[in-house]
């Protein structure tokens, strides 16, 4: 059977060339990095020159770049290091609801330190007013967290805006760009944000692989304490292959990205377009313009989502239902019930995330066998048959 | 030229087997363990069964295993998470002062949560008398962690006699035994601990493979915060194919870890014989018995660490003067002075670890090559010509 992977927002499979880049330091290159010998030498100068790759896709400097093992971690550095680092100028921290859990929880974190978290809400598309970020700063606010876009639903949110109201009101932002870099320009200068979260997983680069962007001179505690790894901000052997395979992930994408936009988006723009029509109570979620060009999602009214997602996979088709952090926790998602989206309407939530091997026949081969599957569960739905009497009346 | 790799400590090269395991997640298996669909259960299916053979071969349930980046993490893991999480019953913590430093920064973090911290002292061989540690627990004290060996001497500590004391007082009690477990046998029941660390790349396994083994029914504070991966407790898509070579090398491990020890353990006790007769002025650091069995670590007076580094990597012999964490810092090791040894000559470390691939022949090359080295060094060295001098009067 055909197998059709459209999951990628969960990860994307390596690149072969990203493969290639890390297999030498699977094999041969084994060094530590701070080993003083020329093995160690060896595997520092690959750590160094993939830092130089990500810091050129987002337009950084190499010595603003940090590596973490997962864009969870970078978040939680950032939210936790430059709250702790900061809080003597103030503890009340700002943050969208349809951050990550990884943003969410790490301010709940802080909460039990003393933090106090205003959470700003979004509009029936996922986006954010910058003009409530402005109102919700205080004397007291020291960080802004905001995500670039929204694994879930797609939505790019107006990043540059609120980064000008964070600076002229003197206060750090981060923003959770783990969906968005690799998949779309990202300038760190250009948007003039203090701290951006990445994860090469979202564009061809390894598990095991990803970064915060620090921009220089900000103080930030260090997240994980130890060794002088990282500018002894984060301490630990470093994962060379994974480093390594972050950074060719990063240069394919400085080279790519244009071509993969288009071909991806011209897909999106297809399955957006035709699955609404092929299946009745089909919206599509998130923002019909401003949204990732891989990214296309929906609730099918009705339908629960993982019974969807389990029969989709019996036709060779990968999808998910919202973040795969969370899918297990099979939970309606906090980012589409803080858009509104009611509770049964929540929980028949279905995401597809694209790459450019991604074809137009298997767009055309999801769209064809879709609809017979949405039939046969709804025929099964006691929600269904009484919307369907209800009509009748 | 021959290249021998003597620097195990600072992370081994994967076992053949282990990238083997690998690699089919770093191609077709890339899934997502949380995504619903199949090729997410496949790498779920995948990361369990890594689970399983890690608490094997500590003797623990694999519910008690969870996965993190590197042995520094897991240490942060334990100390903030538990000192955290038991904070209500007090806030006095007891570790070594001959810790890694990833256990001795997160103590010196926690400090400045209002946690006081009791740093135990070690005799000349790098050992804790047990008795040091009963007396410096009080009424709040809450954790207690000390190393099950020391990777800069080798030193094996006595870790059961410590947990009895714990376990007797009602006080939580961590190991860090990076530098331990896949190398010695380990019995995390049989010794009592509540909580341990372990990396991967001490025993054939990848960057990016490590764990936390906590005693079931444990409090502690998750250490990345967001979704559901590792039981809530440590947020972050897995790593699956670290994760699995973790796995596979700790299958190897439970398998051959009998026959390694013998080889290296005999290769070793040859070196720690016949360097200091082949070089006067010699001496072992650690304790003669009580030491990891691929560990031989030596002072070479008059000499530096670094310049010993480079002249035997000429030689294509690559071996560590202390802990790769810090050796770029090209401070003294906080351990060797903790052992009484003075500054200078704390400067003058050097240490070999080996795996079973090393041989009779490595050892004796080592051993042919290195005396000249030193010599050359000291007739270059001001302190040994003064020694000389001072000598001849």
């Amino acid at each position: 059977m055909k197998k059709i992977y459209l999951d990628h927002i969960a990860g994307t499979p390596l690149h072969p060339a990203v493969l290639e880049a890390m297999l030498p330091y699977l094999k041969g290159s084994y060094g530590n990095p701070q080993s003083l010998h020329s093995l160690g030498q060896e595997a520092l100068q690959a750590i160094e020159e993939a830092r130089e790759k990500v810091a050129q896709l987002i337009h950084a400097e190499s010595s603003e770049i940090f590596f973490t093992s997962s864009g969870s971690e970078a978040n939680n550095f950032a939210l936790k290091g430059l709250a702790f680092a900061q809080q003597k100028r103030g503890r009340h921290i700002i943050a969208s609801s349809i951050e990550h859990q990884s943003v969410l929880h790490s301010t709940k974190y802080l909460e039990k330190f003393g933090f106090r978290i205003t959470q700003i809400p979004v509009d029936k598309h996922g986006l954010i007013d910058p003009a409530d970020v402005e109102k919700a700063i205080t004397e007291e606010t020291i960080l802004v967290s905001i995500m670039l876009a929204n694994g879930e639903v797609g939505t790019i949110e107006p990043i540059g805006e609120i980064c000008h109201i964070c600076q002229a009101k003197d206060v750090l932002f981060h923003t959770d760009a783990v969906d968005a870099v690799g998949n779309i320009p990202v300038d760190v200068k250009g948007l003039g944000v203090d701290a951006l979260s990445l994860a090469g997983n979202q564009f061809y680069g390894p598990k095991g692989g990803a970064a915060l962007f620090l921009r220089k001179g900000m103080r930030i505690l260090p997240f994980i304490d130890g060794g002088i790894q990282e500018g002894g901000r984060r301490a630990g052997t470093e994962d060379v292959p994974a480093i390594v395979g972050l950074g060719k992930a990063a240069g394919l994408a400085i080279q790519e990205m244009d071509s993969r936009m288009e071909k991806v988006k011209s897909l999106r723009d297809r399955l957006i377009e035709k699955l609404p029509r092929a299946i009745e109570h089909t919206i599509l979620t998130g923002h019909a313009e401003k949204r990732l060009p891989h990214h296309a999602s929906f609730c099918v009214e009705f339908v629960e989502g993982e019974a969807m997602l389990l029969n989709l996979d019996m036709k060779g088709i990968f999808a998910s239902s919202g973040s795969a952090c969370t899918s297990r926790a099979l939970k309606a998602s906090h980012v589409l019930l803080a858009m509104g989206i009611d509770h049964a309407l929540a929980q028949s939530s279905l995401v597809f995330s694209l790459i450019d091997s991604i074809t137009l026949e298997d767009i055309d081969y999801l769209l064809e066998v879709f609809p017979p599957i949405i039939e046969k569960l709804r025929n099964m739905s006691p929600l269904y048959t009484q919307f369907l009497e209800e009509k009748k009346k």
